[in-house]
């Protein structure tokens, strides 16, 4: 039963931590987005409109690199096709 | 029991650096991006609102990758499909 | 008795570094928006209520990313479900 | 049966890996170019169109990488040679 | 007698590395509000009250992340749930 | 048939971190260029077709430093020597 | 008499680092605050009293981080509860 | 046959990582003059030509190590004299 | 006699890092400060005695941090009482 | 026939570092001395003479370090003195 | 006799590192400190005299932190209480 | 015959990694060097002698240090005392 | 014979490591201040003397903290305490 | 024989690192320092000699620490006590 322990072992472990590492840099490159944008209003508020629509539309996109990294952790716990492989085995063994 | 053993230290150590590392980067973020939005409200007053209002809806923005992370931790936590298996072999075995 | 010790001494560990993790992003970042409040304070003393305003609430956003990490703490401390596990396992077996 | 966890657990890691790493560099850059496109568009304002189209052919550009990154992670959990060689030779072993 | 020694080195190491590193964030983000709160002194003295009011209460805020760190080194050398469950154990054994 | 499980992993983890390591110098490097564009264009909107033109036949030189990374992986997994090497072996062992 | 071993050992260790780390963040961050006071003082002498008073109100605040390690570390030393739990052990044993 | 897979091991995962760190170095340097070159076309549109042709013979240079990293790796994968030289061993042992 | 040369190293391992990790921060702290001062004496000649005064209070402050280490170092070598105890149980036993 | 593979694996795994961490130093300089150039050029568009041609010396020399690099590890890998030696024993022995 | 090369090699070790470490933070805060004080001469010679004998008394406080390490090697290398115990030991045993 | 493993594979090791990261410095600070003569020649063209003839002088001395490196790197390749050594003892053997 | 080699390693990777540690502080920091030198010179040719007086004092105290380092590895390798001790006890044992 | 490979491998390997390190800070410092030098030169061309004259003093002293790590790499190379010793033994043993 060992597989069952060091597959789901891997599992936990990667799909936490892809999660956690791929949050700092959409956060950092948001944050920098979202600083220039504060920045941008003061400067030109007639333009806010403009502004305020390119800054949602470039965070969607940031955040998506964040978001796929979401998607494989969710993957890895929920629908893992090495986990069930290795379940089926050891429910047939 | 060993299995039980590794998979409840890995949940635990991945649950709580999930989350302990996925605040670093939003933790960042959101202090620039409030740290520039109180040097606008400096420079132009008039547009309070509007700076305020992007403002939170960007931080939110930043938050959610916090929050998936925090997501993860407490699925890892609570509702840990590799525990449940191996406590219910376990429990049968 | 190992799994006591194992999941013990996992839970100890991570229970400590989640929180001491979780401190540094969120100091530097309140930090930094802090400093940049101070500073608006002395260009505009006039919106010295709207900039305190928004400093605090936004502090408080930042955070929230802190007491994350502190919730995850006091729960792999005191309300640990891997730990019970092992500990009614040790009385019953 | 100890080839199917070994390439199971190095296709796991490697698969969340590559994506959490992978979102780290074009998360950055996509930010610094949102971020300067906010600048450019308080700036001048008229240029709003060509500003704004480059801004999103270069983001597209930049995500390029990170898509790379992607598509290996699900080649590796989907569609993985090695994987599928040792589970034929555990099959008909 | 294992358990005992190894509950008891992972709540000294983990007690002493949670404040160390606990203090690092804190203290740069102070000392950065400080800082700035001295230049805007010198920049703009009649509002001193202000300023050091929200420096202070700002500090407060910061600070609070170093006492978590510091309430969960007392909680890990004095009121350890981990280490009473192990001696008492090893008394009843 | 241990050989074939190392050099499977070998593969795995190369490919994957390779893409992921590869994608970090390019992602940043082009995110800097498309900032500078950008600016420029706000600059010296006159110049925009210059601009636009030495800023994609750049890209696409910075571009493929990641497309090398991205062929050495697909070479790992598909058309790999060693892999193909010892699964001969194997089969004719 | 291993666990004494052990125990002694790790608070050795810990003491002393958790001093030392504990003593880089104040240390900087004070650094920079006593710089910035110094700058002021050229900038305004007149505020030379208000300046002086918030620098050592302020770095007090600040040392308090590295105060809290120093503590830690005595406590560790000399009134540590584990080492004195298993001298008990050893004596009574 | 242990020869072989130590060897064929090094190969794959030295080949990768010398194409996925030389590409770090060139991206960045790369990146930097392309985004001063489309510096200088804003402020010198007269000189557009020779900015050009001196920005690609340069990036050429650069790219020149990247070359020599992707050549190595390939050399490592498909002439490489050690692997030739253990396989040799081992059809003729 | 094992455990004589455990604690033994022990001591004097964490002896020598505390103080040299201990010394890294005073010293760029106070370098800091110090060089700020110069630069505030040629600014301000005339406010030579209060800057040089603030200075030198404030470096003793920064120092303190130091001393912290040196003393811990000095206890661990010279009045360390787990060597104590280890040299006492062997010179019994 | 243990030093052949050691041997070799060295070789292997040095040849490769050797060229990729060689080629970070050089690209990262002659990056910035040729964006340097850009930008002198477009200062003083009617030196472009001595610009290109000082560059140029320049970045040879640069270069000249990438080359130490790249020449050790040919040697490495063709003409590598250790590896012959083992060879000329193995085939002797 | 073992007990003799962990204690001399403990003492080798750390007495050369303590140095060595200890030499980065004083050098590189009195590089620092020098490089203002020549600043200061360029800008104020006529106030040589206070701002060198400023510069002298301050380099002397940082150079004390290089000086507590060196100490501490001296004393690991010379005077050292745990070496002289176990050789006194060896002696007599 | 493990010492001539031994000795050689240290040999190879530490002949690449003395050129790659002796490499790094000298490339580096050459680059700087060069990048800011460029600026130098564009600021006063009239001085190019002197400015070239003083950096074509100084990138020899930092080049020098590269040499170092490769000079030890050649003799650890061609002129080993140690290997010779062992290569003697293993022939006389 | 054992603890000559272990006490011999140990100084001689300790005695390099020492003085390569303990140059880069030192040159970093004589670095800064020369080039802060240069800058003086150029901006107050008038106070030469002056400015090169004190550069070379103040690099000589700089430079004191490499020449520790340097003893420090004289000794360890040419006065070592610890060998000495072990190599009488070897030729007297 | 043991020892023999033991001293001769750590004599390789530091004797390398050191040099290799050794050689990071110094030509780093002298480019900042040429650097300086060069932008001195155009902007107080009447000084160059003085100039001049100090670069070359400085830039000798900040080459002493490579020249140091290139002494002991060479002692640790050719006149290696260590390395005598033990060779000496070998011999009449």
């Amino acid at each position: 039963m060992d597989n069952i322990a060091l597959i789901g072992m891997a599992s936990i472990v990667v799909g936490g931590l892809t999660t956690a590492i791929g949050s700092i840099g959409p956060a950092l490159g948001e944050g920098r987005a979202l600083s220039q944008a504060l920045s941008a209003l003061a400067q030109q508020p007639d333009e806010a409109n403009t502004i305020t629509r390119v800054l949602f539309v470039g965070m969607a996109l940031v955040e998506s690199t964040a978001i796929y990294c979401f998607v494989i952790t969710l993957i890895l716990l929920f629908a893992n096709p090495f986990w069930n492989y290795v379940v089926e085995q050891g429910a047939g063994g």
